[in-house]
């Protein structure tokens, strides 16, 4: 699946089908034999043609995994720029260790040492981004037909990484605490007595991409027993831990675990900038081992420039100043999206409450789905991730959708909502003209659904781990029927 | 095959298997079960750990494969870099598009129209250095058990990555007019014969690495027609065409070929620098769909801030002039490199005498080891690159070495050679002590095989194209006996 997911400001062009004229059924077929079997798995889908459109200015884009990097003060990107350029030009334009520097992963430390882990320096490797981690860390694991478990809805950009080493993918549910891990023991149970072995278990603990919920402290607990007690890995992606908004901060993954059986992924993306692509991974020797020897391959090292400016920008403190001013301007953006849910989508849809994070995840009626919903909310000139990308079926979370606070101000996130509930609302009125069927009235919802609650029950119904499918149910609500 | 290809000054440090003193048995046990099958043909070797010697500054490395950065004006990387900060800070530190800004795009077609090409922009991705697009084209087209063919000895950082997507990789040897394609054609039948057909042909056609050689006009159109003939892709990886001391520019295969067979590789790495991570692919449109497929999958985009910065360099035309002075430094450099190795190297050795590029492939008589002269060279504070690390099968190329001479000063080239060459005449002498065989006469070395003539037959015994072993002959020079 073509991922959406902080995909940029694509400059605007005409889809690739188009492109030339001269490819023809000759053409494929001449290149179509020599294709991978990892690539036939890879498909080119509407959504990457799409977030061409979104490149448009006028278009009020809620679709992208954007930090707002305008709050990043130019005078101090100069001043560093101009450092590195008088007293270490050479250096900074040189190749680097595969691994990364010491003093990037200097950085690394105090940055994992706020949220309160203290990784040996031996076990960090500098990567291209955190999605270069998840990438390489499945290159290393993961032979085709080998399980694999996350969450579902899962961070989509995941998605086609477990997809192009050929995975079996696994998706259990969450609720507003988290990845069910009850659902989650159950599934290795099964798993085990077909004689399988997850080869990991990939979760976003802290405002999950693209739910928006957290694990709770309790569930945390329990997930890092039951690593131990099988011996199996967790990948735990922990883009987005400092920003929180309200409440107190959950103890991560690696700090419970102290990194035998947790292997930690981070990036600067969301607390500095996503465009130095920098990011890392914490893992157990022998996986690092094999971990640095896959970049090598890939890439060689990490861009050095971005490195020296990582260094420098986090030598100081002011790096704590800049992620409080985040979390002030993402949370008001969080709240002005909240608002404008409650205002401008119709009673039928239901959405999360992250105290983090960049994402909210609402979900519609079952008869509407979002992929076409996104056509006509582009034709409004505003844009989301429908839900589907975040399940590895891709038939999965057709009614849902992943909304970005994080790129937009508050203004366009307003006006982003409205015209994306407009839309919504007509489909809903369309709906019901047709069946004849008839809106709920309000004080029939089912609590817990609507905002003003700060967390949402994702889906009551389905708490019995069932047989397969049931681990792989849609995270919607089950819609009532009149 | 670890690659010590453009690995770096890696930082000193305990080797990795003494990191930790609690790494078990019982840890590798744990964690071992958990491997994919590619990463297990990932193997540690030696050099790994004594490329961190190499970091050393009492060392003198002929290993890597480093530009000399220290050419590059701080003052103009200071200028680029503030009018960055204050013209675009927020885009520059933004998610690009995963294919690549235009603007990087136009940069490209400028650097390929230094060399007669004129990509379509469609066509070209903009990739995390030269060896990501190798990885992304190897992972869209190979498959486990599928042949790849390449040059005998390649580009060492290639290896791993056949390796890793688990390709049947087949050496073709080269002369000093480069790959035999003869023999490449001879070896496709073969395969034909037994109903295979490689996935593609990966070729350095200019001033290649290892074995600075560069494939002669008329073997170029004889290549771009058997991969028409046959319909098989051509990987053209083309870094340092640029870097021309003597003689005239050839066509690049993709400029012969317009394109259609041919997948361009390119890199600034060695015309401004490797440290900013920024490379190329030009490929047709239907394997380029995949190839932007697995980018996104593997790190989203490449570097926003190494585009910006290459974007801003590349606007103006004093990057044609810092190439002249990079030519005329590499290559006063080279002509100093063969000066020592004519002066300081036993007469049983032999090099090639590259016209462009940064290295010379020297081999020495068959029973001595590089792997085993590298760890003497340590001692004596100079190092370069084994010839095996060349070779897919880790066998080959034992008695031969790579021997950089781009990021060395002259002083060090000359200092450098002289301290191999002292340990390769020792072994010489105990050799010759210990089998009573006396030293060849200067005047019975074979015609060819010393400097001062323009290029070097590398094997030139080895014309036949024979059984499978045939085709991946090593390249040295068959001993004589006495």
């Amino acid at each position: 699946m073509p991922e959406p997911e902080d995909n940029p400001p694509r400059e605007h062009r005409p889809p690739a089908a188009h492109r030339r004229a001269h490819q023809t059924a000759r053409d494929l077929e001449r290149y179509g034999s020599l294709f991978a079997q990892r690539t036939r798995g890879m498909r080119s889908s509407a959504m990457r043609d799409l977030m061409a459109i979104t490149a448009r200015p006028e278009v009020i884009s809620l679709a992208g995994g954007l930090p707002d990097t305008s709050t990043f003060p130019p005078e101090s990107f100069a001043a560093q720029m101009t450092k590195i350029a008088q007293e270490s030009a050479a250096e900074a334009l040189q190749y680097g260790p595969t691994d990364g520097f010491a003093a990037t992963k200097a950085a690394i430390g105090r940055l994992m040492a706020a949220e309160g882990m203290a990784p040996d320096p031996e076990d960090i490797i500098v990567t291209t981004g955190g999605q270069q981690a998840i990438d390489l860390i499945t290159k290393t694991l993961v032979d085709p037909g080998d399980p694999v478990i996350c969450e579902a809805p899962t961070y989509p950009g995941a998605v086609p990484v477990f997809s192009s080493y050929e995975a079996d993918t696994h998706q259990v549910e969450m609720d507003a605490e988290g990845m069910r891990v009850d659902q989650l023991e159950a599934l290795m149970d099964r798993l085990a007595a077909a004689g399988r072995r997850p080869k990991f278990v990939y979760s976003v603990p802290s405002f999950q991409n693209p739910a928006g919920v957290t694990l709770s402290a309790e569930r945390r607990r329990r997930l890092v027993e039951l690593a131990r007690e099988r011996e199996v890995l967790l990948v735990e992606d922990n883009p987005y831990g400092l920003l929180r908004y309200e409440g107190e901060p959950q103890p991560t993954l690696y700090q419970l675990d102290g990194g035998d059986y947790v292997i930690y992924v981070g990036t600067v993306s969301k607390v500095l900038s996503p465009g130095i692509r920098l990011g890392w991974a914490v893992a157990p020797p022998p996986v690092m081992e094999k971990i640095v020897l896959g970049k090598q391959a890939t890439d060689l090292c990490t861009s050095t420039l971005s490195q020296y400016f990582a260094v420098e920008y986090f030598a100081e403190d002011r790096w704590r100043s800049y992620i409080d001013s985040l979390c002030e301007v993402y949370g008001s953006r969080r709240d002005a999206m909240l608002e404008a849910l409650e205002r401008h989508f119709p009673e039928q849809a239901t959405w999360t409450r992250p105290s983090g994070g960049l994402f909210v995840w609402a979900t519609l009626p079952a008869y509407i789905d979002t992929s076409d919903l996104l056509a006509k909310a582009l034709r409004e000139n505003v844009a989301f991730v429908p839900g589907a990308a975040a399940y590895v079926d891709g038939t999965r979370g057709t009614n849902s959708m992943r909304l970005n606070f994080s790129g937009s101000n508050e203004g366009q996130i307003r006006e982003g909502v409205r015209r994306i509930g407009n839309v919504v609302g007509e489909q809903v009125a369309l709906y019901e003209t047709i069946t004849g069927e008839h809106r709920l009235p309000p004080d029939s919802s089912p609590p817990g659904t609507r905002s003003g609650e700060s967390t949402v029950e994702l889906d009551p119904g389905a708490d019995q781990p069932g047989e397969r499918a049931a681990d792989i149910l849609p995270l919607r609500r089950r819609r009532e029927e009149p």
